[in-house]
C-alpha cells in the first residue's frame, strides 16, 4: 500500500455504502444486497467494482434511472428457463433474483437459464456465478454493457466490455472462478497506466482515429477498447466473437437493448434508464458424472503445480489471485482507499445527509 | 489458390472420405456423418479440420482407438441433461447422438445440456452448435485435446486448444457463429508460417525452453502455444481462463480424461482411445423475449455497417467469413488441395484397398 491511504474497517465500509443506498431510496434489505456486492469487489481488490462505483450507483437512482424499491417480475417461466423484467432495479437486486431462480431450477431440471432485461449495472460478473458454485453448482453470469469495444476492423465502439462470469466448486471448497471482460482489459487499466505514466502494451486499445495507440490519456479520451486478444494478427476477432456470444445470451434472449443502442460510458444517467440485458445460468453437476469436484481440484492442482517460467511468479489457477487478496483483506478486516476517493465519498456523503467516514488511522 | 493444385469435384471427395471409414469398418451411416463433418470444414474454408484430418481418423479406427461401429449410451439422463457414453465411436457418431439430445430437450425444457465421456475428436466444433441454430436455438459445443495450450506464467502445456463453438439464428437464414480454439491460434497456423517462410506475430506460442518465441519451426517443434491473449501483460490469463471453464464443462462434467491426462497431439493411436471429454448445449430462444432472430440480425448488420479501418478490408460479423467461403465452394462445387496431400490420400486409399481420387483438371 502506498502512504497516506486511509485504512477502513470493512464493516464501516458497508456501514456507509448502506447508508447512502436507504438515503437515496433503498430499501434495507436492497441497500444491504448490493453493499454485498461491492464489498466483495473490494474485499477481493476488484477496487474498480466496489466503493468506487457507489456514486454512479447513487446518482443513477437520484436520476430515476434507476428505482431500487421495484421488484423484478417473472414474464415467461418455462421448464429450465425464465424471463424476467428487472424494472430497473438496483443490479444486485435483479441478480439475487435471477440467480436464486437459476439455482433452484438447476436442483430440479439439472439446468437453470435465466435471462433479464431493464437491468442496472450488476458489479463484477464473478459474484453472481459465485452464488451457484455456493450450492455445488457452476454458476455463470453475464452482461451486455455500454459500447466501449471496437470490433476487429472498426474504428467505433459497438460493443461492451461484456464480461463472462463462470464458477465451478472443487473439493474442500477450492474452486475455479473465472471474472472477465471480453476486452483486452477494462478501463481501469487504462487509468492505472495514465497515474503511473507508462505507456500500453500493444493488443490494448485505439486513439480517438481508430487506430491502436499506446498512448494512455488518448486512450482514456477515446473509450475504444480492443476486443482480448488484440488487433486482428494476434485474433482479437476472437474476443470480439466472444462479445458476441455475450450479447446474444443477454439482450439476445431477454429483449434489453442491444449494446450499441446503450447510453454511453461517458455519459449521465439524465438519458434514462441503461435497459441492460443479463443473464444467469446454474448447471447441476450431481445430475452428470459422479466425482465432479475432485476432477476440478485435480486440475486446479496440476496447473497451481506447473513449473514456473519465473520462480517468483507462481502459476495460478483461475481465480486464484482474487481468493489470496480476498483471504488477507478478510484477516486484515480493514481496506485501504486513495485518500481523493475517501474526499469524494465524504462530499457524497454530506450532498445526501448521511454520515461521513470514520477512518481506523493513516497509513503516514 | 496457387497453381497445381487439383481440383476434385466436392462430390468425389465425399465418396473417397466415405469409402475410406467403409473400408475401416464404419457403417455407412457414419461413414457418411463424419464425411459430413469433414466436408463442411473443407467447405467454409477450414482445411485443417477437413481432408486433412482423415487419415488421422482411420489410423485411430485400425489402431482400435476409435471404434466406429459403436453406439453411444446414456448414462444418466434427468430433467434438462444427459450423461453420456460416447464408446470411442466416431466423432460424427457422438456428436449427432447428444446433439440431438440437447435440441429435444431445448424444445422440451427451453436448455438442454448434455456431456459424453469416452469420445473421439468431433472436427469443427461450430458444426456441432449449427445443428442446433438449424432447429432455430442457440447451439454450443465444447470438446477437451490433446495437452498443447501452455498455462500462464508455466513452462509446460497443460491445457487443450479446448474450442468453442457457439450458433445463433437470425432473421432471414442470416445467423452467428462462434468457433474458436481458446489458444490464440491453433497448430495449423503455425505450419503456415513455417510455409510462408515468416516469422510468428508476438503471442502465439511459446518455445522448447518455455519462453515466448517468434521462430515458427521452433514453436512447431516445441507445441506449446499461448491461450488467447498472448502473455500476461495482454490478458493471457483470460484465454486460460476460458480453456479452463471448457475443461469443468468437458472432463468436469462427463468424467473422462482432463486434458493433462491426454495422450499427446504428436503421438499416435496406439495409446489407446484418447477419452475426450465433450459438451453440447441448447437454448430455446422462444422460451424468452419475442424477436430473437430480429434482435440478432440488428447486431450482424449494425456490426457489419462499422465503418472499416481498411475500406477494403470491411468489418465481418464473427462467422461471416466461413459463410462466404462457403458459398463460393458450393457455388463451384469443387475444392482444391496441394498436390502432396491428394498423393498422401492415394497412398491410403491403396493401403486401404479403396479407389484413388480422381480429379477434374489440374490448374497448371
Amino acid at each position: 500500500m502506498s502512504k497516506k491511504m486511509p485504512e477502513i474497517q470493512l464493516e464501516e465500509v458497508r456501514r456507509f455504502m448502506e447508508d447512502c443506498l436507504k438515503a437515496v431510496g433503498a430499501p434495507e434489505s436492497e441497500a444491504q444486497a448490493h453493499a454485498d456486492l461491492l464489498m466483495h469487489a473490494d474485499t477481493v481488490g476488484h477496487y474498480s467494482h466496489g466503493l468506487n462505483r457507489l456514486e454512479f450507483y447513487i446518482n443513477d437512482i437520484r436520476n430515476g434511472a434507476c428505482e431500487p424499491n421495484k421488484t423484478p417480475e417473472i414474464l415467461k417461466d418455462v421448464g429450465a428457463t425464465a424471463w424476467v423484467d428487472g424494472h430497473d432495479a438496483l443490479g444486485a437486486t435483479v441478480g439475487n433474483f435471477c440467480m436464486k431462480l437459476a439455482i433452484q431450477k438447476a436442483k430440479e431440471f439439472g439446468v437453470g437459464w435465466v435471462a433479464a432485461k431493464r437491468c442496472n449495472h450488476f458489479g463484477m460478473a464473478g459474484y453472481w456465478a459465485l452464488l451457484a458454485e455456493r450450492e455445488g453448482l457452476i454458476g455463470m453470469a453475464f452482461t451486455n454493457t455500454s459500447p466501449i469495444m471496437v470490433p476487429t476492423r472498426a474504428t467505433q465502439s459497438a460493443l461492451g466490455t461484456n464480461p463472462i462470469g463462470v464458477a465451478a466448486p472443487a473439493t474442500g471448497g477450492d474452486k475455479l472462478v473465472v471474472d472477465m471482460a471480453t476486452t483486452s482489459v477494462a478501463m481501469g487499466k487504462i487509468e492505472c497506466q495514465i497515474h503511473k505514466e507508462e505507456p500500453l502494451p500493444p493488443g490494448w486499445a485505439l486513439g480517438p482515429d481508430g487506430k491502436p495507440t499506446t498512448d494512455a490519456k488518448a486512450a482514456f479520451t477515446a473509450g475504444k477498447l480492443m476486443p482480448l486478444g488484440g488487433e486482428e494478427k494476434t485474433s482479437g476477432y476472437k474476443g470480439y466473437a466472444l462479445a458476441a456470444m455475450v450479447e446474444v445470451f443477454t439482450s439476445g434472449l431477454s429483449g434489453s437493448y442491444m449494446t450499441h443502442n446503450i447510453r454511453g460510458w461517458e455519459t449521465d444517467s439524465l438519458q434514462g434508464p441503461p435497459n441492460l440485458g443479463q443473464c444467469f445460468a446454474a448447471i447441476n453437476p450431481e445430475f452428470f458424472a459422479p466425482g465432479f469436484k475432485d476432477r476440478v481440484a485435480d486440475c486446479l492442482n496440476t496447473w497451481r503445480n506447473l513449473e514456473a517460467a519465473d520462480p517468483s511468479l507462481p502459476v495460478l489457477a483461475p481465480g486464484d489471485k482474487e481468493h489470496k487478496i480476498g483471504g488477507s483483506t478478510l484477516a486484515k478486516g480493514t481496506v485501504n482507499y486513495p485518500p481523493n476517493q475517501v474526499e469524494a465519498m465524504n462530499n457524497l456523503a454530506k450532498r445526501i445527509g448521511t454520515d461521513h467516514f470514520s477512518y481506523l488511522q493513516q497509513n503516514s
